[in-house]
């Protein structure tokens, strides 16, 4: 679900190891400036017509630069807005633990966003921002899917506080966009689990177990990614550079809520779902013992039974019951008795 | 057990999402005032005929509105008491994390009730309150059932501190309503677990088990709301804002007291919980043992009888034995020989 | 074993349910005086008779209050005394959680001790003790058993520091005797826990799994009550109104200690418990492989002879085997080659 | 392994508990006095002989007191250097955890030492140490055995800092010395886990898992004694009376280290002796699953045949197919072909 | 995989044991001297040619000894730059936890790097540093592998910061080094987890399992050895001495990043694993279950056949049934009958 990057090993630090020939996507930048009066919003194509740091009209800046194939252009971000270079590896090596770095002049953050993709797979795709006075550069993976969309569209219709406070309020909102994504995803999971406890309670199968499974393995993935979330806001809520205002920390306050809403319901899952399968052992367990049970009261019946025909099937020259003119009578109501007093047996035992 | 309605991903926070058509209850709006000389109790029609916040004639005013369909009633009451929006939309999204958030004039709690319906299922339902200087709101989902007629008996009667102390021993006094209506629920489930203890010990069936997961499933639920009840009623007692009064905090200790006696049944009830599946599960297997024991038995000691029968029903030209006078008669021996020794064996290995 | 009552939910706080007709004791109400000099120790009828609060003649006073069917009687001791209504309704309401709450003038205990009754069964009975400058209050549930002998016996006889300290000293005696009596019952459940080892590893049967279920069950209780006996200990040893002296304190720094090693043996027991429900499981796993072994190496060997027999024994008209003067010889050989391989292929499987 | 014994309930605290007739061993008195230039040492009858506390001639005092049989000269010696009670108690009192107790101007502590025996068992033994300046006593609970030897030959021989530095760095070596004898203790377990392994994972037997649970309870029991040895040994680092010099902490800090690093092997064993009871019953469920393969492919093969072969054993004066001159082979071919399409069905199944 | 040498027990501390005779390398030292204008590199044969402590012309100095086997010259190495005895000692008692030790100008490091040998096995091996002012001393157990030669390059190539900061980012580089060394080996770890699943789902086998318990033991061991790997790195961050400086500091930070994220990694892996042994038995369960149906369903339908087949090939006399003409023909119809109303039967239950 996740793809991971990771520094090749002993390359010094905060090298940006270029991505793979055909892998990642070329970047595209957008730059939306907005203010209570109103909002702009362009495609650039190049760095250098990006605005410089610390223009001080009021308006607040959002650089998004989606795309991560081209090492250079993103270089040439950093070298612009002075963004740290250990920050810059870790845009490029996706798949970081979610946290927030706080450099001088900015705050480095990263978070991972989960969506479901067109094929209706989870997918996760990593999300850097630096913060900055009146200004907020993110770095996504690509450019077509991500869960913003609603945010950019406060920008432009100016609903809410969005317009009217500055890019601590943005980080935020595109945080809890990530944050409140994840309810959906969960309560698919809990209707996912329902169906399957109520399969295993009712028709436990070989099939369950592999959704099981994967289940589990979704959960423990997910927990990966919204336990540090969690932290993430958390240090942004105690953050003490000045960039994050008191006014958006009461939001953020509620952000912190849904994230631990959301591993509350995680845990309960995990909970759950450790005991389906405990359930499913002994349905499996239960089963076998029935089956089990219908092999040895057929076979402890008929057993004897054949033995008594067979042994009145021997050829010996002399026996005598076979010339009883009430042999076979005799012989089939003393198979009629063994019979019968083993169905009692049983029945005693409750095995029937 | 808990309805949980979330934010619609990437709407603006405090965004009241109205409730779906005919889902909810419409409001009720009940007003009672008093203090230590009288009590006076009637239904509100709108919400303008509510008094003013800030009177300061000594009496308590306790506002019920119950019921969430009315979106607009709720926000004209929100613009009313100033109440916080980002607090107006978690009493919308029910099903949220009991907690405790300190606004400025105002101290906004949100408590979950656990109580049985006619039908005897546990259900919850979301309790928000707003604390005020003078004044307590609550808002409930519903204004048919609730764990809270004894408290206004005891405000009606004059009973106890109640019209004594102000709406922070009012608050108060509902959240142990609601702690204390655990007990007799945990009871219940006290009960049905000797009861499947009982029962799984006796005669391990497969009903039990679904009971069993039932049972763990419960108590994970009420896990997951009481826990943040016990971190509730904490930071009400470390509350710093001036609004809950040092004689409610012994109060609230109290409560405090109470909501860890319940974690600690409900962490018992767990590990109980948790050894009966095991039990079960032993049973199950130990019976499978025993069935298979039996089955094994009678197969070895019939099947090679079985063959010498079948051995002399063969239809050769020549076979000495058949010839003999005796022959059936050794025959006869030698096989309740077989049977003998196998009979011996098995006693021996414990088996019979 | 702890029989547990909560108020009645929605009843005013510090109410004192009473108890039901019949159940309890009657109160029985023993003042012992004591200094270096000599003790007096006699059975009071009333409340009245009893000393006031706050005598300063070097005497320690040690109010026993026995039984709680009298909640009046009970009340006019918390009225005589100033004990506070919240400590008294913990009082009546048994099976609290041993905690340690500090008031104005006195210090208010809950302890739960464990004994063994006439029968041997595990009882539990809660404890309650007010300490005041210079007197010691003590109410238990009734005044026939407890496991306070001793301590009344050291008393009299003047043996040790008892006489030389104050109450502080006697609620230490007290509450050490308490932790004290969990030894030998300890010691007891760790041979019954021996036992079950040695039978679990000798003859695993299921009378094994229901004394195992049993005694981890009784771990569990044991677990809840001493727990938060510890905390009790510890908050005493911080104790800062001055109740406790600093003499007294490094005693109980003593008891704390006997309490962590209770706990650890406790914790011990627990996991050697749950892996001898691991072991047992995998005993029956074992014997039912062993006992599906015999059965199918008798069955594997015997099921073709018995075919072959059938073969022979059929009747058709022309049968060339049947007329071979030596068919049955060659028949019986070839009998004997299959029994043997096959008796060759279980040997090297190692199932023989 | 850990022989325990815990006071009288309800005895006076203090009280120094004579042992049972014939337990326990007479003390033996080692008196060894060092300082740079030199060693004396020598066995002391009575405990008057014994040099006075607080000669301050720059010696470094040891008083070895070994065995517990003799409770009055046990006294005696408490006496002499106004031992505290409680620590008495402790002494005698075998089994308690480590710890460390301060008492005015005396350090006593507790620890336990394990060791092999000659017959190869691990036993522990109660070492109590007081610390005083310039003097250290350690009592044992016997003379024969204990793990001192090499720290005696090291003050014998002057080798290393031992000479040089006082009483807190003899009972610093003394306690490293318990500590390190755990290694080897450990290698040992580390081969048997090893060699249980290879058993399990190659022929899975019933006496493995009896040894893999009293290894997994010889691991439990290791850990209640060496997890708080370590935290005896950090409060001896945060010691705050002056009676542990600076130097002495920079090697307990290294024995904290050592202490650290069995725990993590202790843990590791815990983990890798857990997989391995899973890894057990997954061997046998396999091996069952083998067995019920063997079992099952050749009763469904022969039984069917098996049922052809009675039912042309059948004395049915009527029965058409006995009479055709090929209807032998005819019945044979049809048994093949039986027996062939099921060989293929199991084939396909992989069941054989 | 981590070969673990303690003292033996009893020996002075700081003695340094030498290894065993063929056992360990011999060192090899080499001489890494660089500041920002230039390298210089050799191999120096005795101690005495290394330079002084505290030469302060600028430069850094790398001193790496890799080998163990010649204690006297490790001794020399000591004694030349006041190598603490404790932290020598540890040196060479290797299989150390990870840890940070400081002593008064120095710091002592112990890390643990693991990598692939030239068979692929996973391989641990000691790096022991000692970190002064412009000075880096690392000791190695052996000359010949190691994770460090990206960082020698980086060295010499002058790329990155390593020239332009002292030997406090060159530990820092080392650290990191060792640290991302081990994210391709848990990436190795990842796929063999992924096949393990598929493996398991697909056809689960005895071979996977014993696979799978190498695997969790392979993480037991990784988790050991980076759980303090990361504590080294945190006490580094909050070094006090001086030695490191707050550049390296924001490198280390990252370092620390990394290892939380191997951490969870491994975590996650941990439960996966956890969940698969899970998956496997039950996958075991089911396929016994299926087996025990066919069995049953074959027994179940021929026994009684077989034994109807029986009763008429018994050699009664008079058997009134065998001399019908039809007799064969209801008797086939009867056997008919009972196969089929089984199969319906075992249809119904869903066994077939």
């Amino acid at each position: 679900m996740f793809k991971t990057r990771h520094p090749l090993p002993g390359t010094a630090p905060a090298t940006l190891t270029p991505l793979d020939e055909g892998e990642g996507f070329q970047p595209v930048i957008h730059l939306i400036e907005y203010s209570v009066e109103g909002v702009t919003e362009r495609v650039v194509q190049t760095v250098e017509e990006l605005p410089e740091l610390g223009i001080s009209d009021g308006k607040t800046r959002w650089i998004e630069f989606n795309g991560l194939a081209d090492i250079p252009k993103l270089e040439e971000l950093g070298k612009k807005y002075n963004l740290h270079p250990l920050a810059l590896e870790d845009v490029v090596h996706t798949g970081q633990r979610p946290k927030a770095d706080a450099y001088e002049d900015q705050l480095f953050l990263v978070a991972q966003m989960v969506y479901r993709d067109e094929n209706d797979r989870l997918c996760g795709e990593q999300v850097s921002m630096f913060l900055f006075k009146g200004l907020l550069i993110t770095i996504q993976e690509d450019d077509q899917r991500d869960v913003f969309d609603p945010v950019r569209e406060r920008v432009r219709v100016g609903r809410g506080w969005i317009r009217k406070l500055g890019p601590d309020y943005l980080a935020y909102a595109l945080i809890d966009s990530i944050i409140d994504h994840c309810f959906p995803i969960l309560e698919c999971l809990g209707e996912a689990l329902e169906e399957l406890e109520d399969e295993l309670l009712d028709r436990p199968n070989k099939a369950c177990v592999g959704r099981l499974h994967e289940f589990r393995r979704t959960l423990v993935q997910l927990r990966r990614v919204i336990w540090p979330e969690r932290d993430l806001i958390n240090s942004l809520l105690h953050d003490e550079s000045g960039l994050v205002s008191k006014q958006s920390k009461v939001f953020l306050r509620d952000a912190y809520d849904h994230a631990i809403r959301i591993m509350d319901l995680i845990e309960s899952y995990r909970d759950i779902a450790a005991g389906l399968l405990e359930l499913y052992l002994s349905a499996v367990s239960q089963r076998t013992n029935e089956i089990m049970r219908v092999l040895t009261v057929i076979s402890a019946i008929f057993i004897p039974l054949t033995f008594v025909a067979g042994l009145y099937g021997m050829n010996f020259k002399y026996m005598p019951e076979l010339e009883q003119p009430y042999g076979y009578f005799v012989c089939l109501a003393v198979m009629i008795a063994i019979a019968a007093f083993q169905i009692a047996f049983f029945k005693r035992k409750g095995w029937l």
